[in-house]
């Protein structure tokens, strides 16, 4: 019985005598204070509140469901699949994130709007740190069977002044409605690119009318999905990621109009202000542009707000909330921490 | 791009139209209902109950919790490093759910005790479905290292009868506090054995004397540990499952009195009356039973409850439980499912 296995040396608090009160015979009724007391010797007071509520209501959930041993091993065995099935390419807790609604929830909290800005919607999982940096003007398409589309966009702040030197993340499927992440012969990156908007706010590029697509339904989620008879599509859509310092990053997507699936995005992903209606390009422009008379054109002006403005937002709607729970708590570096007397 | 992708064909509900609410323009305070409801297509009455609640609680931990962009995204990747790490032997969301005193509370639901008889602990994740069935009497044990211990133990039903047929399944570590599938050159099992009750409900097996060792804490859930200023350690036990039909199974283990772990044992098992204090083999014994005077000896009779009697215990605190809650509810297969008017 020797073999490999390492020995049994330990790390952290390994005194059992530690401050606490016995831990024996803990029960239905006493399982979560008892809990949350042992986790309290995190030093991390925002860790501490974090766990205090994950216990809470993970225990609260199996007291009011009166989860089953069977339902229990059901989960376990869920979440299992869904980290065996992920890769550098797929992400399938972002997916079960975005279908439960958390993704947006998470998504709403940190970035609220401010009046006149550009309303945020989910990132999805098919982000990529290897898009093309490109110059205004490129196609960022390699499909020939997609519909080209000409998007000619802005970028400014809530005043209505130009902002120029964003850096704007753009990436949409191809006109089968997969990323090229999810081609097993990927070689290279496609339908996506990395723009700089100039010195009036502008940025252009060429690319392919969006697609309705399913997310992938291949795992544990697209199996989660049908026992709840929910469909897997997405409407036609173009990610837009907005970067630049001292503002606050803008993730959003823009919406067709008319798409099947518009009002039952599986994520939960759409705003009205974010739905447009392409038009066509015309002849002067098709020439200014390079691209076909008659192809799709994309027009848009997205707005982004300060990080001091959304953080001055985000911190104000906090402490409401937390007042409305009746939450004794303060922010610290902008998130709830409980205030000690 | 053509490439070996999926096509994109879909199951379940593909009607966008469905008899349903347009799912637009969600924010923090619309997008629980309306997970809700979209999760309402489910057929199954019980699965729409559970996701309504873990929705539900899911939202609320992070509405309470202001939870970050980046602390979500922390906890996405705790989940794929927690699913990558599990294997044949090594289940990293049963330790998550120990440490967390959920494998506590689900199996405190699922078997309460009824008075006189023996508490159930927690199973943990070194359970297998290979040890092999000895005759009583038998030594589970291939350690020479360990210090010998002889079990004489009886199963009774409430009212003190014996029961004979029990199927029991005991495992414990070996003396270097390691279950048997923990050593990566493990060929057989070991430290582990299934044995049946005889007809005066007797059961006796020979193996050593347990001994207290840490949850593996090598992975994302020792990490955790750390994190909280949270030892490891379990305190030395021996694990026991009893099986027969009819008869509520019963997991347990008992604990060694004066174990330094006894009071803060990691995953919350230790229950007073498990807690044995082991005494030595006298002479008669040891001639009875082929081993050396002066060993360990371990005595202990369970007591079993029937299928009957546990079911009627658990729909009662259901029931009681649901009510205290104020939630209209009503018992399927003794689950809570919400009353339909």
């Amino acid at each position: 019985m020797a073999g490999t296995t390492t020995t049994n040396t330990i790390t952290g608090n390994t005194n059992p005598t530690a401050n606490l009160p016995p831990l024996l015979d803990l029960t239905i009724d006493n399982i979560t204070p008892n809990t949350i007391r042992i986790n309290s010797q995190a030093s991390d007071a925002r860790l501490k509140y974090l766990m205090a509520r994950l216990v809470t209501h993970l225990h609260d959930f199996a007291r009011e469901t009166r989860l089953s041993s069977d339902e229990w091993m059901a989960a376990l065995q869920f979440l299992i699949s869904c980290g065996k099935i992920c890769s550098d390419v797929r992400n399938e807790f972002i997916l079960l994130s975005d279908v439960l609604g958390l993704s947006l929830l998470v998504d709403n909290i940190n970035h609220p709007t401010l009046p006149g800005g550009t309303e945020g919607s989910v990132l999805g999982p098919f982000h990529t740190h290897d898009a093309p940096v490109l110059p205004n003007g490129s196609s960022m398409t390699s499909d020939p069977e997609g519909e080209p589309m000409l998007a000619l966009c802005t970028v400014k702040d809530l005043k209505g002044n130009a902002l120029p030197g964003v850096t704007i993340d753009i990436w949409e499927t191809d006109s089968s409605g997969h990323y090229d992440v999810q081609h097993a012969d990927r070689d290279a990156p496609s339908e996506r690119c990395i723009m700089k908007s100039d010195d009036e706010g502008r940025f252009w590029f060429k690319g392919i009318k969006p697609v309705s697509y399913p997310i992938p339904h291949d795992g544990p989620v697209g199996k989660l999905l049908e026992r709840l008879n929910r469909h897997p599509w997405r409407p036609a859509h173009v990610h837009f990621k907005f970067e630049k310092d001292g503002w606050d990053p803008l993730v959003t997507a823009l919406y067709l109009k008319g798409d099947p699936y518009e009002s039952s995005d599986a994520v939960f992903g759409v705003k009205k202000s974010l739905v447009v209606e392409l038009g066509k390009v015309d002849k002067a422009t098709a020439e200014a542009y390079g691209v076909k008379e008659g192809s799709w054109l994309l027009k848009r002006d997205f707005v982004l707000s300060t990080q001091k403005e959304t953080e001055e937002l985000r911190d104000r709607l906090a402490v409401q909330e937390l007042e409305k729970l009746g939450l004794n708590m303060k922010l610290v570096d902008h998130l709830p921490v409980p205030e000690l007397d």
